[in-house]
């Protein structure tokens, strides 16, 4: 897990987790999956420019990023929806669209190495297709419309 | 106030307040200034066509619009925020910009009918560009660009 810092984060019901390395410290060259969780983080980690050109690296090289939630911010901040099909909770629906995004409106949405879904009880489905997209490396597509 | 029901509703430090009226009984036509608050609210109120419809139908008639923080959140998707300067909490400002608005970090932004303000700390201020534009009625100028 990468963090924006080392230090311990804290969950919303008190879990605690500490990063094993700070934005600081890492490539995406050196990284195969990326998740991006939801929550109130995303309106954080936007904000950081390290993270947001580690967003656009790893979609660049064309690997599998998956976002759930609210992370779709984080993703429109990096660059990476415009003309992509995706989902995300209904919050932000109109913010991935004004950003440029086709949004639908189903547990979960695969668009080359983008697989997103909308909300925790998507999980289920959500880890079904991370892990289709992850053992079928052929599914993905470095995207020519860039 | 106006809430989506009259159902009382809980802030997330406790206090609890009861709605005058729910959506469906007001019109915009019959009040004169609209504050829209911040906080977890804006992503739900943004999904109903009410509010969406009251917060347009008071900008076309050119009466004073407030809103802090994640209020921006509504005013986009009411589609009013395109070719308007305003700021906002920073954690939405690349949506504000998406959907069109000038956004400025500065505590308070005042663009016509529209004052809009970022965080809790900038309610001072906020307040009193709120006074300003209630008292100067001629401040009002019916939006040309739509």
């Amino acid at each position: 897990m990468i963090g924006l810092t080392k230090d311990p984060i804290k969950g919303k019901k008190g879990y605690s987790i500490t990063p094993n390395a700070s934005i600081n410290e890492v490539s995406a060259e050196n990284f195969d999956f990326l998740v991006v969780p939801g929550g109130k983080s995303p309106e954080k980690l936007r904000l950081n420019r390290q993270i947001l050109r580690f967003v656009k690296d790893f979609d660049t090289q064309g690997k599998p990023i998956a976002a759930i939630c609210h992370a779709g911010q984080v993703l429109a901040s990096a660059g990476i929806v415009k003309n992509r099909t995706l989902t995300c909770v209904a919050g932000i629906r109109d913010d991935m669209i004004n950003a440029g995004a086709r949004y639908v409106d189903k547990a979960v949405v695969s668009d080359g190495n983008l697989v997103t879904s909308r909300v925790p009880s998507d999980l289920p489905e959500f880890a079904r297709a991370m892990i289709e997209v992850f053992r079928k490396p052929q599914l993905l597509q470095v995207p020519q419309r860039r």
